[in-house]
């Protein structure tokens, strides 16, 4: 009789016809929140990783390529970000590296769910140690109440959210938008992530039209996220004033991903993602 | 009872801990070859698929993106491409991409296995039509025996191999890449794919000092690439004279990822990725 084997694998499926799998060492944790599942294992080859819904969220050793081209492209592109809002991101890592800038005096986070806060203290330190700096505010709430009224406050606000689906489909459209425009000071501008150009054209379509609803300038950059479906994720930026193209504040310290150089590279996009752009409902 | 449901799924193991499934509708070859393992399927996600010895080589949707960024680069950077030697890429999509450059005179396209080519002609007809065009001349043999001993023909000679293993191993190492010297004149260069830095950094860091043992400029590269491991891929050059980052030939019409900006673009490299390069054996 031959020895037998086992493994255990956690599976996403990010399409119905694809899916990514990771052998895992443990499950950490399997919840369900009041606003979603949440899932932290621990993987052998990117490290502990947390789903929300069945979506990968982040993963130890390929967070830092989303966060940090999140996080750093609006504000560099400002050039002196004080205030800052995060909507969504209660894993602590956007605001982790929006701390980095030594303009900004105050991040405000807005996260729905408090379990996806508890489980990043007590399962991503590196990343739920950007909560924990002096200059974030954390609330618990849902952004759109939260943002809705707000007039002039921000310079920035980032859209770390989960894909557009149910509680987070409103993050997306065009009242959510104007209302960030309203929360903006002159200057200001806001950036979300925009999902994969090769696997959900659509979504990041969608948003760009519906941003450009509000903005006077709408980008699409786009970064390298090995975990993320294709391996290749857009972000947009609406801005009233700066051409996001161009760094324009201080370029932060302790970057993996992010650079001077990267961030004027993003915003070159091969022609068959300008096509797809240029296909939108305009 | 419930309605019971089946489904088909090709799955290729990217590492030993990460794999990437994909729904299939059919299989229509599963073959070994003299030299290695042929699979073709048809998914659902992205067309029809090759596999050779587990490896997904390319499929409909996204092997633009390779093809493209493998081929390009390299041609572009050269004032005036005449005579290319491609190295594999038995499926035709690198001499598809090389026949756009209207300098270029003859493609030797040298492919150690014919069932590969055959398959091309048989599943792939939008990437077997390179093989049918009148400037390309198909060679079925060992592209290592085939260079040696060739002086001064080539102006870019492009390695569209699989990964580093059995009979292409050789491929990524230095007597490899000097009888490359050797065969090419004097602004000539060579390019090679050399893997993710996220799951194969060692292959890329031991690719880049065999090739600096042999090439006076050596530089990486990278693009997105969905189905390959991580979807971030490099390719890295090895030049007699001409600094790759600039483009200076014409610059090819009918491209999707390919750009005169991306091509500055993929020059630009993450710092975790200069610094994996930094990290090398020098």
């Amino acid at each position: 009789m031959e020895r037998r084997n086992t493994d255990i694998w956690f599976t996403e499926y990010q399409t119905k016809h694809l899916r990514l799998g990771l052998s895992i060492k443990s499950v950490l944790a399997n919840i369900q929140t009041p606003y979603q599942h949440l899932l932290v294992v621990d993987t052998d080859q990117y490290g502990r990783l947390m789903a929300l819904d069945g979506a990968i969220q982040l993963t130890e050793s390929d967070e830092f390529t989303y966060h940090e081209m999140l996080a750093h492209v609006a504000l560099t592109s400002h050039p002196a970000p004080r205030r800052i809002l995060i909507v969504g991101g209660g894993d602590g890592g956007t605001a982790r590296e929006a701390v980095k800038h030594e303009t900004v005096e105050e991040v405000v986070l807005v996260d729905i769910d408090q379990e996806v806060i508890n489980a990043s203290k007590q399962f991503f330190p590196s990343l739920s140690s950007g909560l924990e700096d002096p200059k974030v505010n954390v609330l618990v709430m849902d952004a759109l109440e939260y943002i809705r009224g707000k007039s002039g406050k921000f310079d920035v606000v980032i859209v770390d959210s989960t894909d557009p689906v149910d509680f987070a489909e409103g993050l997306f459209r065009e009242p959510f938008y104007r209302d960030v425009f309203r929360a903006l000071n002159e200057g200001g501008s806001l950036v979300a992530q925009t999902e994969s150009p090769f696997s959900d054209p659509d979504i990041l379509t969608g948003a760009v039209s519906e941003m450009e609803k509000v903005f006077p300038i709408v980008k699409v950059f786009w970064g390298a996220m090995p975990t993320y479906p294709t391996g290749m994720w857009t972000y947009t930026i609406g801005s009233k004033v700066h051409e996001p193209g161009e760094p324009r504040g201080q370029i932060p310290p302790e970057t993996r991903y992010y650079s001077e150089e990267i961030h004027r590279a993003a915003f070159v996009l091969p022609p068959f993602l300008e096509e797809i752009l240029q296909g939108r409902d305009r």
